[in-house]
């Protein structure tokens, strides 16, 4: 049974962290499978949106600790590895905002440490009522300094600081008040709205969604003039493909658009 | 009849989109009217406080289609054209930014895609219960790249991405909640309490306004400690004003200032 | 007595303002004994969380207008006292993010114009249901510009432009849904409040808590990608001391850790 399943239909990719007995952490193996993936979405265009979701009790609940351990025997005590495997954590979350396809996040049970870095991470995420967010390393004396990297990218600074320091759980409805997730679902309708949501975003012209990600991301962090000097040129490509000319055609005459789904 | 209305009154433009058969969109020559007025307020000192609202069912829903379109008919399918018109159009959004006084969006009705823009770009908004939002470019194939600039630097990015991705519309309760408006009133009393709100901002000292609203613009992009070392030097400005130091004179004499109004 | 008295208990230093009769105004004086502390705390390691807290009504009602005026006596009509106030100001507010200890600001009756800022400036605040937020100076016709530096990193734009040239005062419960503070109490439990929040955060292992303090406001500047190069070194250094490799033993051997509490 693979570490990370991958289910395809009609063009939603659902990968699911398939490490129940260790709630799904981010063993070197959970990455680098998730690294796999990420590689082969960047040049997949049938691929349309992906669901991250996870098996058993938990979403995911950060690095895996018994590995990180064992890593220690090193002469070095581990730095190099360590180095290693955050450099190889960021590539999967930088990851997951530089493919081209909408990534939503479904959680359920917990999202803890890395574990809430990954739902940060994604561009989307739905969560079962009841979910419990942290970034709670401190607890255990190792502050979520890279958890903390995509968190205070989401939420304000304070309710940021507070999770951090405190060690504190936030609930599913709380994390959506704070704009860590999008939206909220009974547990067992939670498959089900992050499913509508995934075919909300698929039904869209697929060749717009993916210049409008990229653009999402890489304006975020210009000032605001480049921002928009950067965005027109993208509406300017948005705006010579054919599929764009019929969808504008199709709504002048309002009628459904006929794309050829590219 | 004018493409946009302006009526003044106690130091107070308004600015009236007026082409409701269009629902107000951002045409050519709307943008250019805009543009003109932006011009003339950035030389106004007696306007103290501008609010932008529309005439008939929508407060604007973006750019012209048929207009757009009808640019494709260029050698170069319209490229040339559409750079141009988004330069324009950012040229618009920014000035609204630049000039001195505030600027109060008064939104009714829906405000989509670069109206939604329009909203995000004003400095404060007040919309009546029930106008919808939305940046649904991408429901006919066209991302809206460049309303995302204004509203992702209004609200959090989770939120930002639901919105430009799915195209669903949020009502203004929702508006208010994620931080794109400041405040919904009922239909009918909309414009009393963008009046109102108008009418308190036109009450302080203009100069200071003048200084603060610059500042606020310059200082969001800077590092914290430059931010400080220019607002620092801002106050230092603001206090040698005579007005500002009527103003504090009276309040530790407990009496109204007796200012210039300059 | 002191105008700014400190306490000390297991670890968590109270600094009270005390010069009620002008509303704990940060006069000269004051600013003066904010910064001696700041430094005292700089080297401090038994010291593992601050709270700052009033005396009297207010929590603190900004700089002192009485002093502030007498400053004017000068031959330049106060240019250069008001450029090195500020710059004293600047000192204390981002001396409160560069200190090693977490800083709970504990509100109460009133904090305006550079009390807010001050507010702002902690990295955890409580505030008793009641009290009023205000960057309120635009109403005597000096523009609150240094306290906007804190106040826009805190909280939404357009939420933060409304109280800047409206001058209206927020509610701790408005406050705590901007993100301005973290929490609300009955103004009887403020204090047992914010204390417990205190030791919550003192309880943690402090070498974690130090270095992920440093870590957050450094790396909210960086781009992204730079932010994570950043916090992934600061995880190795982190996993390196000798309480977070007993801190990781301890949890996955389901005991409590045994810490030197460095």
């Amino acid at each position: 049974m693979a570490i990370l399943e991958r289910h395809d239909s009609n063009g939603i990719a659902t990968l699911h962290l398939n490490a129940p007995e260790r709630l799904n952490a981010l063993s070197d193996e959970m990455l680098a499978a998730l690294k796999a993936e990420i590689d082969r979405l960047h040049k997949d265009t049938d691929t349309r949106v992906v669901v991250i979701a996870g098996r058993g009790k938990a979403f995911c609940a950060g690095h895996d600790l018994r590995e990180m351990t064992a890593g220690r025997q090193a002469e070095d005590g581990g730095a190099a590895y360590f180095a290693d495997l955050f450099s190889r954590c960021t590539e999967v979350m930088l990851g997951l905002q530089q493919i081209p396809q909408p990534v939503i996040a479904q959680v359920h049970g917990i999202a803890t440490a890395a574990g809430c870095q990954l739902v940060a991470s994604c561009d989307l995420a739905v969560a079962a009522e009841g979910t419990r967010f942290g970034v709670n390393g401190v607890n255990i004396g190792l502050f979520c300094s890279t958890p903390m990297v995509a968190l205070s990218r989401n939420i304000h600074r304070k309710q940021a600081f507070e999770m951090l320091t405190t060690g504190e759980f936030i609930d599913a409805s709380r994390a959506a008040e704070l704009g860590l997730i999008n939206r909220t679902a009974p547990p067992e309708q939670l498959e089900a709205e992050t499913r509508a949501l995934a075919e909300t975003v698929a039904s869209k012209l697929g060749a717009a969604v993916r210049i409008g990600k990229r653009a999402f991301y890489d304006q975020l962090s210009l000032p605001t003039a480049d921002a928009y000097a950067y965005t027109g040129a993208v509406m300017v490509e948005n705006l010579m493909l054919d599929d764009t000319i019929e969808g504008i055609d199709a709504f002048l005459q309002k009628r459904p658009p006929s794309w050829s789904k590219a």
